[in-house]
């Protein structure tokens, strides 16, 4: 079975997403970003990965792989038949893998990562800058397209509804782009997603009490 | 013929040194990232991207691919005979994304990009709080290995080689990891990594003139 080590609404919700879209069971270990140590028995999360970050994917052989944009398509393509990602050669499927990595790049790494670790104000202003530009970007995309890629539900969208619901933590607005605010709602109708955000909301209220 | 917007030594070195890999012929237009213009013709490069950034990849069917991640790993499929990426499929595949993301995220956009771009030193100083931890999970995985993902050059080696030259220009000496130091002057001995990066250190050292 597969096995997750995750942290409540961190980057590793999208491949929560990823696997209840998918079907996909698996086992769930919460891995503490801040001090390292996963809950199950306090052991350290480094042992699991160097990198210290989520989401970690154990295989079932064993291997551990991390990184968002490669977690996600390694789901998708579990379960090729749900078209989670276009398939492999297809023109989208790079228009996939372009969506994960902007995610991943400019919103998460170059917004959220900031906003959520940087310790001065000055710090995280810097972060703030280009905030606008990059998320105008993602709604100029969604502009009469339901989905970002092709005409279904796919892995970069688990990506950005979860990039999305901590941009309203970070103090960033998403009202000004309707295009949005629609879209996020209709990812929030999704059973998976609903039922996925619902379970780390509430982990995250039990460790922030 | 495949079109590349690209900056003198910008990330898309990377896809310059991944189309000569795949001796794939190619119009290059040099895109300036901090004016917005295309120096062909002082067109306005958001015309070509919303982004204003450096990779894009023009299609010979005039599709615009963006993003590192997407542009290499749609390189490197073209030229599937020469192993540039591992096939779909493979485990290693995910592999490849793996270090396509972690270079674009936690090298490029969490130290890089804050580097060069950010305004003020706090700033810069918050950006560089984690460059040492991040470049030792680069050299750490090069203990014992000529390349990143299995065991020949793919574009995840370009990406880094792009990567770990730049670590330089932002103060970040990588003569405290050996493995690194014989890992990058193994790149720049491959004489299309050489010969990409002679034609735009000479492109850069004109525009700076």
């Amino acid at each position: 079975m597969l096995q997750l080590y995750f942290f409540p609404m961190a980057c590793s919700l999208a491949s929560r997403i990823a696997l209840m879209e998918a079907g996909i069971e698996a086992r769930y270990h919460l891995a503490h970003i801040w001090t390292k140590k996963v809950l199950d028995d306090d052991s350290d999360f480094r042992v699991v990965s160097q990198k210290g970050a989520v989401p970690v994917l154990v295989l079932e052989n064993g291997e551990r792989l991390t990184e968002s944009a490669a977690v996600l398509q390694y789901i998708a393509d579990r379960k090729p038949e749900l078209g989670l990602a276009p398939p492999p050669g297809d023109l989208d499927r790079y228009r996939l893998q372009e969506w994960l990595s902007f995610i991943g790049t400019e919103i998460h790494k170059g917004f959220l990562f900031p906003t959520f670790w940087y310790k001065d104000d000055a710090s995280k202003a810097s972060a703030r800058e280009r905030i606008w530009q990059t998320v105008s970007v993602a709604a100029a995309r969604l502009n009469g397209r339901d989905y970002l890629v092709g005409d279904r539900f796919t892995v970069a969208d688990a990506h950005l509804a979860w990039a999305l619901m901590l941009l309203r933590s970070a103090g960033v607005d998403i009202a000004q782009w309707p295009e949005l605010v629609d879209y996020l709602a209709r990812m929030h109708a999704r059973p998976h997603v609903k039922a996925a955000v619902g379970i780390e909301t509430q982990l995250w209220k039990k460790m922030a009490a």
